[in-house]
């Protein structure tokens, strides 16, 4: 049996939280031999339903579940942390706009990034999950400069998913049967979900797949997913956000497998005209722990001109907090 | 990869519902070269809910889901089933004593007995999560007297893990230290977690423990930790109950391992005192799919005593329902 890693989740009370913990108890994202140590983190008003949840953890008695650890803040949180799911963010109030969001969002990452430098294992990774997400990931990675680049990300994956389940459907297909299938940009509604590199059973999405659907239907379907969820649910995407999460950070664990890609949200270096140093979903491969950006994909118009808005919404989105960058 | 089982769920879109169905899609249950096809049933006014719990689990783009279907009764709903979790049931409203609780169950499980009957496949495996799942099982099975005796069961594992990780936390040792440790009777504040023949880290319980602890504390923490659950999270046990029941048909599509106990309540024979006829927990291995109560396990006065009164209720809990067993 290999020697447990430590996980901390903030947030980890709330529904993504819920959704989320129990399966990385039964190794869903590190795999049926990895132990874990999970470390809670909640706001203080939060914690008494965090016990809560704590009893349930326990009463699953998940054999590769070595502890249970909580704190109401991240530098007690994330101490000795080799994983880190950022899940917990303020939510959107009624009347507010995206400015006014992330900036009541801004301290909270200011202060999970001065935790993750001063409190985390030297082999950290994190990602950021609470919205607005890339934004949030910018602050606490400037936030934390001794962190190496590129250990602090954002979640792309949920669009991913969802692209890709779009488009297995509309194609009689599985969704195992969709690969390269890559969301670039923002997780906002102006991400870009590239379906023009994307494949089906090995054959051009583009020509497996109604064009018509595509061009029209396909980009709104994924960008508007999470309202209509809500709409039919009467709450918020929360199992599948967990999911998207587990997926993101066990691809970095496990490795893409050969030829595969998969999308991140990671500090740009002005690749594909993305703007420098925003975080910017790109296409990526994993070995060995580390990302690498894929190279050489060729755009369309089309496409640049989505990878442009999407860029530009971020470069906006970190004008916002630029008070906030250390 | 092998072919689809289909899974029927049903209680789909509710609390447990939702912490179980993700996990079965990941592979937690049936393991990762299993693919299935989720069979969701609902009451009525809850499909509008289960469509959006759908959108999530295809936005969660899983590989080995390879189906989701939905029905608003169970005899669409478990057509084909090879494995059915029947977790909806009408919750205890205020004032309503337990008795009250039976009867209002009773027409939900005849009919699904029926459907059980005549819709499900030959190899059909059932486990009843919802309360009071063992006098809910045995209307069930009742209802379905042309499905061979023993495939509709009740889930007594949650009681048994709460009891695992008691033990193992007073013993500062961890979950799958724990072995043997199995609940006898009914889920309920009667069931009897038997410490005498469990062990940790291969030594006897009683003597691996505080013996006050065990003799005075153990039982009431186990019986009334559902309780205690709801007044830390403000909500019943869902992921916790959903994490047992993913045991209970984990262990028996895979077996127990050489040597080990699992608790699954099943149709009694008289073994060990238990009125006959009622679905009784007890210690049982499992091979080949096939379940088989362990022999020749001794009991102290003071187990006939708890077996005794657990058995007693089961009695008087069928008597309630004796109109309704076919």
């Amino acid at each position: 049996m290999k020697a447990p890693i430590r996980v901390a989740i903030t947030g980890a009370a709330g529904n993504i939280g819920y959704a989320l913990l129990f399966r990385l108890a039964a190794g869903d994202c590190y795999g049926p031999d990895q132990p874990i140590i999970l470390q809670l983190v909640e706001i203080p008003p939060a914690m008494k339903a965090l016990d809560g949840v704590c009893m349930e953890l326990a009463d699953c008695a998940f054999p590769l579940l070595h502890g249970i650890e909580t704190a109401d803040n991240p530098a007690d949180g994330f101490k000795g942390a080799n994983q880190i799911f950022m899940v917990g963010a303020r939510p959107r109030s009624k009347g507010m706009e995206r400015a006014d969001l992330i900036q009541a969002n801004g301290p909270i990452f200011v202060a999970q990034g001065k935790a993750i430098e001063s409190a985390a294992a030297d082999d950290v990774r994190a990602v950021v999950v609470g919205n607005p997400c890339n934004t949030n990931a910018l602050i606490c990675a400037k936030n934390a400069p001794g962190v190496p680049e590129g250990r602090i990300t954002a979640m792309t994956r949920l669009d991913q998913n969802r692209a890709v389940s779009q488009v297995a459907t509309k194609a009689g297909a599985l969704a195992s049967d969709v690969e390269r299938m890559v969301v670039w940009g923002n997780h906002s509604p102006t991400m870009f979900a590239d379906y023009f590199h994307a494949t089906v059973k090995g054959q051009a999405v583009t020509s497996a797949v109604d064009e018509g659907w595509l061009q029209n239907d396909f980009l709104p379907l994924v960008g508007k997913r999470g309202a209509a969820i809500i709409e039919a649910r009467g709450a918020s995407s929360a199992a599948s956000a967990a999911s998207a999460a587990i997926d993101h950070m066990s691809t970095w664990w496990h490795g893409t497998k050969e030829g595969q890609w998969t999308s991140m949200a990671v500090p740009s270096h002005g690749q594909y005209g993305a703007p420098e140093g925003v975080m910017f979903s790109f296409a990526v491969t994993v070995s060995g722990g580390e990302y690498q950006i894929v190279d050489g994909i060729e755009h369309s118009d089309f496409a640049k001109e989505k990878l442009a808005a999407t860029g530009d919404e971020l470069a906006n989105e970190r004008e916002v907090v630029k008070d906030l960058l250390g």
